[in-house]
């Protein structure tokens, strides 16, 4: 019977001598496989190791090697004079089909018991497409323009300088000569005075709302969100079950009163007030001012996201909420990603006092520490200034191609759309004719090969108009003309 | 009545001509801070220009500077003919006293409102002293012997090769080749064949059990966990409310069967099967397979961190939990920071197929993606062979490590302490004579310049006997025998 069962075995022992795998591995995981599979089952004696080489047609050595490692990990027993034999400690195990391909995650019947996080991340639509090279892509930095040889001086000369004395876990908090760059820069280009310890750095700036909405709120809390509003945080806070209370935005920015008056008891305010991502208003002084009044009545938390505060090519900009809170109700979240780019993985947050060491603790229980390399070069890159001018450098560019798309799409788009061109940051609504359909509009301009994000997706409510969200700033002169021109003819020639 | 204020405004602007901040900066920062402050109120009329810029002693130019930038940011109103005025849309401000000191964040009447997440966290202990370069720092890699040319020549190439293409978001997943280099790895190295669409590659194998917790068990849930065991993962999942249901651990791992039998409805086995830390134990098989029949049978997840399975020096080690898994129950959690460096950042996940869109989702909600350089770099390092290769020579390293540290704790430590040497990892346990206050010992050894955990602070059961953890391959020769000697004088000198 055990023999039968064995020489069943051996015919299904298939070695492959192309392979990179040493014989005696191939020849174990199967054998392993067998037993765990249950076509082996505990106590079958296996044939002598003679015979087994004879037939495998490896030497005989191999074959020892074999059954030694197995009985070594408890698969195989050797019972000196009589043999070796299967293991009879291994719980009789049912062949259980593995799923063979990978699948989305999806809820449903299938689907494996998870926890109500994963059921909302598992359904959560996320798209992977890598977009980096698609023309007008939004909040693309012109990186044709990036100081590769600069940044990378710094980043030698911070490994050679460092490795040895930073290879560990480092501080959670981050890099504490970055820190002190950053609060430098804060005070100088943002007139925010801040204690380097009030900052604690985060792996992007998407990092740092998810730590904010996990630590200031409950789930199923209510969350002011503007509406439209950026796509990957409301699918975030969504994901993670927090309650979205849309706020509709006007020319001042997040119109927040109305929503406020009905006592919602809503814990946490997310804006953009610098410039709001897509419609690109700027939140006024008044705005301001009142949603820290509803945010300290409340004792409630302004998750304050300075997005693209870097780039204004008239008038400065409005000073931070945090710059003007007096009472320690905002957490500030600024990010590298604009400013440099975003594969770098650098944010921070700038925190009331109270709430420095729960975030602390939070990266430090979650993540550890932010890895040092990029943290170390970073540090000195601002430092010495480079942060400074490529940011002054990138202004004067951005600010020329903001001028040249506007000429260029007055041209190429008269009669097919009407660009709104903010004063700040990185991106143009090209506003379409009512009725038109922007997601259909956007999947053909895909195809013709200029990226297009159809404003109707950021809404939870419709928007009065269709418009495409297209990006000026990554968009090299000789690429604008052509790229206009193909959205053009797709805007001309869709129903 | 308006001169009054504004008079007592003027002696309180004081000019630094020292700093590097702008005179027209320092002037309108305390200038919009008074009116924050509400000492300066609504339609209080300024000094004309003129005046202001004699008090001031600067030019009438950057006093003309200063008021037109408050007005445009709204907090002064120009009405021509009649001055410059403090605007009356802002609403009366009740100065309120901003914590000046950074505080832990403890929970309490003072602290604010925050969620019960982070109430959790700000009440965490968590420790943030450096200990990079202390005397038998457990888990400390030979940083002496990292080969620091050869890896930042791959940091460089990716560097030279990649910047271009590779600026974005990246895929969050993780970066292919390197999924695939993993895969390719743990095929040849850990007999664990993968899909590499199966593995997720995450910021450091901690962020892996967050993820992996909040994905796969709700608050409240119970979660096994070894007791003793590792520290900060238990943090961790304390502060993310899972309920640690502790299990002991003997010769052959977890013991689960008792805990198991009393059918908690646990959701989720946290072990570390290669290695157990801090014990040392290896799981046995029959443990490994029992552990999936019970998964399986309760719809739970096993969470393996195939902690230190790279340096075993007697045997081979026992495969995988998941290599075995044949019903999809398994989440393995890899590391680069024991065979490479902390500071790298980089783990990664092999999930059961089933959860991979869930998990990537995840990555990508929650961190957008991971730093792609060190990934670049990684992927080459192992493809080329460098990685197995280094592998190698410190498991060759630290075996004689491990031979000279046992040679030397036997001379040193007779009658003082008896070590526990396990078979593979990087860690040895110094158990003390009955009674002995392993907390005071470590500490004092601290003083003495030489690390030692307390084993006793990794229970939640008391140890049967007081222990000391050292790590013995970060140790030079040159260091071993006065840290060891040091080490026995504090044992032998201390009540």
């Amino acid at each position: 019977m055990a023999k039968r069962k064995s020489g069943a075995l051996l015919t299904r022992i298939v070695i492959d001598r192309s392979s990179r795998a040493p014989l005696f591995r191939q020849i174990e995981d199967q054998l392993r496989g067998a037993i765990l599979a249950g076509s082996l089952s505990g106590g079958t004696r296996l044939p002598a190791s003679r015979a087994l080489s004879v037939e495998l047609g490896v030497s005989r050595q191999t074959v020892v090697q074999v059954l030694e490692s197995l009985a070594a990990e408890g698969f195989l027993e050797m019972r000196r004079g009589s043999g070796t034999f299967v293991a009879t400690t291994i719980p009789q195990h049912v062949p259980q089909r593995v799923p063979s391909t990978v699948a989305p995650g999806m809820p449903g019947n299938a689907a494996p018991r998870v926890s109500l996080l994963g059921s909302r991340f598992g359904a959560a639509e996320v798209d992977f497409v890598s977009r980096e090279n698609r023309l007008f892509l939004p909040n693309s930095p012109a990186y044709d323009q990036f100081p590769f040889a600069l940044w990378q001086k710094y980043v030698n000369r911070q490994a050679r300088q460092a490795y040895r004395g930073n290879m560990g876990y480092g501080d959670p908090a981050g890099h504490a000569p970055l820190r002190q760059a950053i609060a430098d820069y804060l005070a100088l280009h943002r007139s925010d005075a801040c204690d380097p310890d009030q900052i604690v750095i985060t792996p992007g700036g998407h990092a740092a709302f998810m730590v904010a909405a996990l630590m200031l709120t409950d789930p199923g809390d209510g969350l002011l969100f503007e509406d439209p509003g950026p796509l990957i945080a409301r699918n975030l806070f969504e994901s993670l079950g927090r309650k979205l209370v849309h706020v509709p935005i006007d020319d001042e920015g997040m119109d927040f009163e109305a929503t406020v008056a009905r006592g919602g008891g809503e814990r946490l305010a997310f804006v953009m007030p610098s410039r709001q991502h897509p419609l690109g208003r700027t939140m006024s002084l008044a705005r301001r001012l009142r949603l820290l009044d509803w945010a300290n009545a409340n004792e409630a938390w302004i998750l304050e996201d300075d997005y693209d505060s870097e780039f204004r090519y008239t008038g400065r900009p409005l000073p931070s909420i945090r710059s003007i809170d007096r009472s320690g109700r905002v957490i500030y979240v600024g990010t590298f990603s604009k400013a440099l780019f975003p594969a770098l993985r650098l944010g921070y947050l700038v925190l009331p006092p109270a709430l420095v060491g729960m975030f602390r603790n939070a990266i430090a229980l979650m993540l550890r520490s932010v890895p040092l390399a990029a943290q170390m070069a970073l540090a000195g890159f601002i430092a010495d200034g480079h942060f400074a001018s490529h940011l002054r450098r990138m202004r004067e560019l951005y600010a020329e191609r903001r001028q040249a798309f506007l000429v260029a799409a007055a041209r190429s788009g008269a009669g097919l759309f009407e660009v709104d061109m903010p004063d700040s940051g990185m991106n143009v609504i090209a506003w379409l004719q009512e009725g038109r359909n922007d997601r259909d509009l956007a999947q053909r301009a895909v195809e013709a090969g200029v990226h297009a994000y159809p404003l109707g997706e950021y809404g939870a409510q419709p928007l009065p108009r269709p418009g495409l969200l297209l990006g000026f700033t990554g968009v090299a002169p000789h690429q604008l003309g052509p790229g206009l021109e193909a959205l053009a003819r797709v805007l001309a020639c869709t129903g």
